[in-house]
C-alpha cells in the first residue's frame, strides 16, 4: 500500500509564492479496488496558469492540482493495463487511486522523451499552435513578437512562427535565456528586458513594425507591441504573466489599436479543439525532424515542486518547468 | 464669385481645444470652371476623430477636413447637375470647388431629412451598425453595454442593439442625456458617469454580464465592461475619447480578457464595406418607422464650428453634432 507525497497550500501568497505558504503531506493511497487503477506520477507540470489556485480557486490543506504524467501501476480496470502512461489534471502528488475519469492514455512518438506530452506535443505546445495561427491568424512572411519567448509557451510559439516562414523577434529575462533565443531557438532577434528599455528594443528589432504579437505578458511588453502593430494586426493573448504577482500592468495606450484596427483576444485551447490532429501531426514532424526543440527545466522530487513554482514566476525556467518523480 | 468662409487650425491644442486656437477665413472661391463643380456646404459633421488633424495631420492654417453634405449650386460637369446633393470629407468651409473627385451624389429617402446623411445613415451609423453586427458579433438576447451612447456612433448603436433584441445598458455624462436614454432610445438602464462610480453602476446594471461592449471612451469605462464581460464577450472598440484630450486612460485590469477569452477589436467601416447594401436598408426601415431616431444637435453658422468641435469633447452633444450653413 503506497505512501503518497503530495502538495499542499497552507497559506494564500500576495505577492510572489514563498516556500512556507506550501508543505509536503504524506498520504496512504491505497490499493486500486475494483474498477480502478493506481497512478504513479512520473512528471508534474509547473504552469502560470496555477497561480489562480494560489489566488484563491483550491481550498487550503488539500492536494493543489496540476497538469502531470503517469504511469498505471496496478489496474483493476479493464480500461487500463499496468504500464499505460496517461496524462491528467491531478498532479502535485506522487500517487492516487483514480476511477480512470480524467486519465487520457497517451503514447509517445517513437525517438521523443515522455516529456513532450507535457510539453511541445501537450497543452503547452498546442496553446502555441492554436493561439498564433487560430486566434494570430498568422500568414508567412509575417513580422512576430513573442513575450516569455524562452518560457513555456513561448519558446514553442517562437519556433512554430519561425517554421510558418515569419520573421520572429523574442524577449525574455536573462542573458542565457536570450543566447537560447538566438542559438537553439533560431529567432532573428532576441531582446533582454532587463538589460533595455522594452519599447525601445523591440521597435528597433522590429523596423517593418508587428503583424502579430503572441502576448504571455502585459504591462509594458503590451505597450511595446502597441507602439508597433501594423494594420490589422493580431495580439492572441496567452497570460499576462507580469501581474500574476501582483505588479502594475497598466496599459495606456490600448488606443493604438483604433486607428490601426489591431485585434486583442484572450484565449485558451477551448477556442481550437478542431486543430488538435493537424496540430498533432505536425509537432511530431518538427520534434522528429529536430527543427523544433521542447526545451525542460527539471527539478528532481515532489519537495521541489513549491521552489519550481516560485522559480516559474521569477522566471528561472528555460523551456516548461517540470518537477521529475520517482 | 461667392466668397467662402473656412475655418483653419492656427496653434495646436494639447488638452481640450480652445476657440482663440481656430480662426474664420474669407476666401474667394472663384466660379466653377470646365469640368468643375461648385458645392455650397449645407451641414458639416463634427467628429471625434478631427482630434487626430488638431494632434499633427491637419497643416496649420490651412482649410480643416470634415465630413459634410452640400448642394451643387454650379455645374460645369457632366456628372453632376445643379440642385444635387452630396457628401464628402472636403468641409469646414461654406464654398469650395470641385473636379468631382470625392464627391458622392446622396439620394434622401422619402419622409427623411438632409442630415440623416451625415448621422445614423451615414458613415456614423455604419460605424455602429458594422461595429455591433460584424465586429461585435451580436446575437439577438445578448447583454450589450454602450458608452457615450448619447453621442452621436453610441445614440445608434445602442438603439440598433435594442432593435435586435438585446437588452441595452448606455452611459453618458448629463442628467437630459440620461433621460434621453431612458425615454428616447428606450434603452433598459441608463448611467449618468457624472452622478455614480461606474464600476459599481455597470455591474449593477448588468446581472447576467456582458456580451458586448460597444466601447467609444477607453479608461475606467473599459475597464468597468472588463470586469463585467462573460466568457467569449467581444469588445469593438470604435474610439477611446477619453484619451483624445490628454486625460489619463490607463486599464489595469486588461488581464481579464485571458480566463473569459475576450476579444478587443479596435475597427472603422472599412472593416465592413460588404455590409453597406443591407445596413441601408435596414436602417432606412428603421428611421421611416420611427424606431430608430437619429438624433442631432445643430449650431448655426460656420463661425460656430469651433465651438461645437470643443463641446463635443466636452460632451455637449446630443447624439451627432453638425453645423448648419447658409
Amino acid at each position: 500500500m503506497p505512501v503518497s507525497r503530495e502538495i499542499h497550500l497552507v497559506a494564500r501568497p500576495t505577492g510572489l509564492p514563498r516556500e512556507d505558504q506550501f508543505t509536503v503531506v504524506e498520504v496512504a493511497v491505497g490499493d486500486a479496488a475494483d474498477g480502478e487503477v493506481l497512478v504513479q506520477n512520473l512528471y508534474m507540470s509547473v504552469d502560470p496558469v496555477m497561480r489562480f489556485q494560489l489566488n484563491g480557486m483550491a481550498p487550503l490543506n488539500e492536494t493543489l492540482r496540476g497538469a502531470a504524467i503517469g504511469r498505471i501501476v496496478q489496474s483493476k480496470s479493464p480500461a487500463f493495463a499496468v504500464g499505460d502512461i496517461v496524462s491528467h489534471y491531478l498532479g502535485f502528488r506522487e500517487y492516487f487511486r483514480s476511477d480512470g475519469e480524467g486519465l487520457t492514455r497517451v503514447s509517445t512518438p517513437e525517438g521523443l522523451p515522455l516529456t513532450v506530452h507535457l510539453n511541445a506535443l501537450g497543452m503547452t505546445g498546442f496553446t502555441a499552435y492554436g493561439g498564433l495561427l487560430r486566434i494570430g491568424q498568422l500568414k508567412p512572411g509575417e513580422q512576430v513578437f513573442v513575450s516569455a519567448a524562452a518560457g513555456a509557451v513561448g519558446s514553442v510559439a517562437s519556433q512554430v512562427a519561425r517554421l510558418k516562414g515569419c520573421r520572429v523577434i523574442g524577449s525574455t529575462g536573462s542573458p542565457e535565456k536570450a543566447a537560447w533565443l538566438r542559438d537553439v531557438a533560431r529567432l532573428d532577434a532576441a531582446i533582454n528586458y532587463r538589460e533595455t528599455r522594452i519599447g525601445e528594443a523591440v521597435r528597433d528589432a522590429a523596423p517593418e513594425g508587428l503583424d502579430v504579437y503572441f502576448d504571455n505578458v502585459g504591462g509594458d511588453h503590451l505597450e511595446a507591441a502597441l507602439a508597433c502593430m501594423n494594420l490589422l494586426g493580431r495580439i492572441p493573448v496567452c497570460g499576462m504573466i507580469s501581474g500574476y504577482n501582483g505588479a502594475d500592468v497598466a496599459v495606456r495606450t490600448l488606443s493604438a489599436i483604433v486607428q490601426r484596427r489591431v485585434m486583442l483576444r484572450g484565449f485558451n485551447l477551448m477556442d481550437f479543439q478542431d486543430l488538435r490532429e493537424p496540430f498533432e501531426r505536425e509537432m511530431t514532424g518538427w520534434l522528429r525532424s529536430g527543427d523544433l526543440r521542447s526545451e525542460e527545466t527539471v527539478l528532481q522530487g515532489i519537495g521541489q515542486a513549491p521552489a519550481a513554482l516560485i522559480g516559474l514566476f521569477e522566471g528561472r525556467n528555460l523551456g516548461k518547468m517540470l518537477v521529475r518523480l520517482g
